[in-house]
Formats: C-alpha cells, sequence, structure tokens
C-alpha cells in the first residue's frame, strides 16, 4: 500500500482500526478527510478527543452518558418499573429514536459467547439482578439481539429472573415492516407463523 | 436522533461529513470509537490533523505529496514520457497499488460537468499542457473514470492533446477479471466486443 505518504498511510490505519471498516472504505474515508479544509478536520479531530473524554458510562444502567446518570436513568418522567435490557448503548440509542419506549434499559455490554470465552460472569448481570432487588421492576424485556449469543443470553436471563417474581419479556420476531414475504429467510416466516396474532 | 448526549451527537455528525457516509454508518463508527481506550482515540485524532497538515499537492501533477514533488515525480526511476491523467489522487493511489506502472501522473481535480458548472477551466488541464510542452512527453493515458463525466473529459483531453503530435490512448474497457459474463451490463459487454483482441 501506498507509495511513501506514511501520513495518509497512518490516517488509513487509523480508520482501519474502527471494527467493520475494511480496507477499501478506510481509503476512501481517509482522502475524503485529506480533502477537509483544516477548519473542518480540526473539528472532526476535536470531536473525538472531546467525545472520549465527555462520554462514560451510566452508574446503574451503563448506558453511555455525559453525567454520572444517563438522561434515560435521570428522566423522572420514565417508568422505573420496566426494564430493557440491551446488549450494547447503540441498541439504546436505535431503541430511542423509536421513541415509543418509556421504561429504562439496562446494558449487559456483550452476550454469552463461550467460542469468545464470555460468560454471564463477564456482563453486567449482577448489577441487573441489583437493580431488581433495590427498584421496584415488574418486567424485563429482554432485546439482546436475534444470534445464537444472543438467544442464549436472552434463555439464561429468563431462567435467572423468572423465579424472582418478574415478568421476563422478550421482543416480537417476525417479518420486518415493508419487508416482502418471498424476501424473508425460513427462520424469519417460521417465527412470524409461530407470533401470528387474531386481526380485530 | 440522540438522547442528550450532545458530544456523541457531534462525532456522529463529524463521521456524516465524510462524501458517502450515511447515517447509519456514522452512528455505527462514533460508537466503535466510544469503544476505543484513550489512547488509540488519540491517536486517531492526531493522525487527521497530522495528515491534514503534512499531506499538499505536487507542485507538478497535483497528486498528494508530503513534499513539494510528490514521491512518483520525483523518483529517477520513472518513464517522464508517459503521463497518466486521472480525476483524483485516489486513482494514484489505486493505480500504484497495481505496480506496474513505471509512467507519471497527472491528477486533473475532477471531471468536466456541465451539471455541476465544471468546465476545463476548473481543471487541471492548463498545467497538464505546461507539461507536455515543456517535459517530453510522448504518451498520454487518459484514465479518467468510465463516467458520463469522465468520458466527456477524455474526449476533450484527445481532441486538445492529439493535435500536439502527442499519443493519446484510453484505458482499455471490458470484462473484469473474474467476472461472469452474465453477470456483465450490456455497454461492458458490447465494448469487451469491440476491444476484443486476437489470441496467439
Amino acid at each position: 500500500m501506498g507509495y511513501g505518504l506514511p501520513a495518509l498511510e497512518e490516517l488509513v490505519e487509523s480508520f482501519r482500526k474502527i471494527k467493520g471498516v475494511g480496507r477499501k472504505s478506510a481509503e476512501r474515508m481517509a482522502f475524503e478527510v485529506l480533502n477537509f479544509s483544516d477548519e473542518k478536520a480540526e473539528a472532526f479531530a476535536a470531536s473525538i478527543v472531546n467525545a472520549k473524554k465527555k462520554i462514560k458510562k451510566c452508574s446503574n444502567c451503563f448506558n453511555f452518558s455525559e453525567g454520572e446518570v444517563c438522561p434515560v436513568c435521570s428522566d423522572p418522567e420514565r417508568d422505573r418499573s420496566t426494564v430493557c435490557v440491551v446488549e450494547d448503548a447503540r441498541t439504546v440509542f436505535a431503541l430511542e429514536n423509536v421513541r415509543n419506549y418509556k421504561g429504562t434499559y439496562h446494558v449487559l455490554e456483550g452476550a454469552i459467547s463461550p467460542l469468545e470465552g464470555k460468560g454471564p460472569a463477564q456482563l453486567r448481570i449482577k448489577e441487573l439482578l441489583e437493580r431488581i432487588n433495590n427498584e421496584n421492576i415488574g418486567e424485563v424485556i429482554v432485546a439482546t439481539n436475534s444470534t445464537a449469543e444472543g438467544e442464549t443470553t436472552a434463555m439464561y436471563l429468563a431462567k435467572l429472573i423468572s423465579p424472582l417474581g418478574v415478568k421476563v419479556t422478550r421482543l416480537a420476531y417476525g417479518i420486518p415492516f415493508g419487508g416482502e414475504l418471498d424476501h424473508a429467510d425460513e427462520i424469519t416466516l417460521s417465527r412470524a407463523i409461530e407470533g401470528r396474532r387474531e386481526i380485530n
């Protein structure tokens, strides 16, 4: 790679360090950044340092937060009896964009993955149990991903929490809105049939 | 968007300012950067500022360069009689990775695009003509993109440069290596037939 431009190669390598960014994308973005004005490039660099400096984790739910407690946990309007459990803070962001969930969150910081050597002890499950003990929680919505790891985690949590007298629910599976049936995979279709609802 | 994390929103907006990066990608990358260590995030920010500071344009060919003249133009091994004309410096990067081109380059900094109000005067065509006058150039390979703008620019350059007694060539069109014929579009197929070569 490259032809004697170490500063450019370093910038490409910086972009490649972002998970999910491949060589071509990293090169494309690095060249775009070189076309930025000096001010725009400096603002970009400053926003990275600023975000890292200001954004910490909420001490209650482990969502990203600029203060000790995140905006959701500190909002008196939120329904504290319902907790939505997610794998990472990005899911909180996505769910907050939907704007129809009014409960709180709990970020596990991952999912049970024996292949990656990640067990329940590596997740924020202890902290979730503490919240169930201390707060008046009536329902835990398990919104882990629909992957093998996410499903395993959901089953584990259900077995752990249901005996405590707390209702445990899982997000509905089905055809994505706007999705065409002939494009859906078999597992999605089979779950959409299982979860069918009466129209009334 | 967002839920009261201005530093995160600013970081997402920073990524969105990179041409070709959409909202979802910007969010994904911003969250990945938040998971960086402080050192890694600072190194990322520094590489942006450093690249912008160090990388200028070559005064001869307008390729990116850390010095007054780029590594290609200053390499005595390169064949100065052949100039490959490209729309942007990224193409130089791509062609240099191929490692079988031994001539020099000339970066136009765009293509003729009446829709964007970009005419020949906005491109580095004057500088190309100066090089043809001053250097002993025997062939100009026009490697503009295979788009309407790139083709227009190639035709314009051919009409301008051929009368000066300089050979003007264009990159070969055809089926991409590894490409299946039934996946190629009609124009590509038609050009592959036009450009067919005898096997011997």
